[in-house]
């Protein structure tokens, strides 16, 4: 008799298990570390949360650190999918623009992360530090940044914004705004979700040319009423 | 004999050299947190690094909880020490904005913590979660955003600033333009602090009514020509 084919089955069940242990594993890392932190994910809080053993995590990460790192790549990725990727589906320019701000918003209000540390507390706690975690963490915030400014610059390029000031700059301003309403909520000290998003198009409005009618900037209903009605 | 002035006298002594060494325990502690975050303080590695005993050190902190608490009431003091006092010296409205807004940049230009994680990255770790180390933290911020908040509604009840919103709202703008500075400066991905106090500067002016001539939302140095010359 050939087992082979059998035993090729076997391997690929058993590696497909591995798979998803890992990702039971990650997801319960995620949830930990977004809400306290990654300082509160230890090896034997996972093992006792998840009631595996110690030997049977350190079989999937070998490390305090790669448990970290892959934490924040789970992290990234999540924030791609919900804020970035989507908003790549859009034209470039101030359309993009908002979708960036108006989907991160959304991100919070959805509470894509069950805490606020990723990636706003990991920045702040890691950036002076060495090391990959938290080079992996800079690398998640500057790649937002980076979409955030692109989109500036491509809307000055269109001459939609007016180049007052550097696209880095006004990039800055806009994260800026959003991680203040996010303290403010937080705080519950703040203006509601949607007073923050009428002040943010608002404001996109203030930077605006005429080349897009002021009245598109009273609301995000205005501004969707004319993405859909715009030649 | 009466040895009582001379018991006195040792007794107090000791718990000055007790204040002494919490003082020492608390500005390490301090230093570790400022960097790495409040769970990177642990008692082990504080009494390693201090080369005093674990018990040695519960004597004085009977507890992690009461050590992380003692810790954010120091981190608190700093800032009210480096921004908020020095503020409350000057006349109310727009003055005390700009000073609160120029003292909050300076502190991290100062670097009067040693790292990122007072009160930005604390708060987004801590928002989320109960207890008393969560309410300190997130009681330091609001005081903050409150000293802000009564600056802009100063400044809006003496006329200084247009009424184009609620005085939270613009102390949360502003908050967050810090915010965003502090990010960008983190990342090497932003302007340098004299173009942050410029643009946040010409923000206040923009917000301004006639009451201040508008040349002095210039510049820093503008603004305090205005501040020398104001009858």
């Amino acid at each position: 008799m050939n087992f082979s084919h059998w035993r090729r089955g076997t391997a690929s069940e058993a590696r497909s298990q591995g798979k998803r242990t890992q990702q039971a594993i990650l997801a319960r890392a995620l949830k930990i570390a977004a809400r306290e932190g990654l300082a509160a994910l230890t090896i034997g809080r996972l093992a006792r949360e998840l009631e595996m053993s110690k030997s049977g995590l350190f079989a999937h990460f070998h490390s305090k650190e790669a448990l970290e790192l892959a934490t924040v790549e789970k992290a990234k990725e999540l924030f791609q999918n919900a804020v970035l990727r989507p908003a790549q589906a859009s034209a470039e320019g101030v359309e993009r623009l908002w979708i960036l701000c108006d989907l991160w918003l959304l991100h919070i209000e959805r509470r894509v992360f069950s805490g606020a540390y990723f990636f706003s507390g990991a920045l702040f706690e890691y950036a002076d530090r060495p090391g990959p975690v938290s080079k992996a963490i800079k690398n998640a915030a500057q790649e937002w940044l980076k979409a955030l400014r692109e989109a500036v610059g491509d809307a000055q390029e269109q001459k939609q914004l007016r180049r007052v000031r550097r696209a880095e700059q006004i990039a800055s301003e806009l994260n800026g705004r959003l991680l203040g309403a996010y303290c403010a909520y937080l705080l519950e000290d703040g203006a509601s979700f949607r007073e923050v998003r009428d002040a943010l198009l608002g404001r996109v409005g203030e930077l605006a040319t005429n080349v897009i009618p002021v009245s598109a900037f009273e609301s995000p209903a205005c501004w969707r009423k004319y993405l859909e009605k715009r030649p």
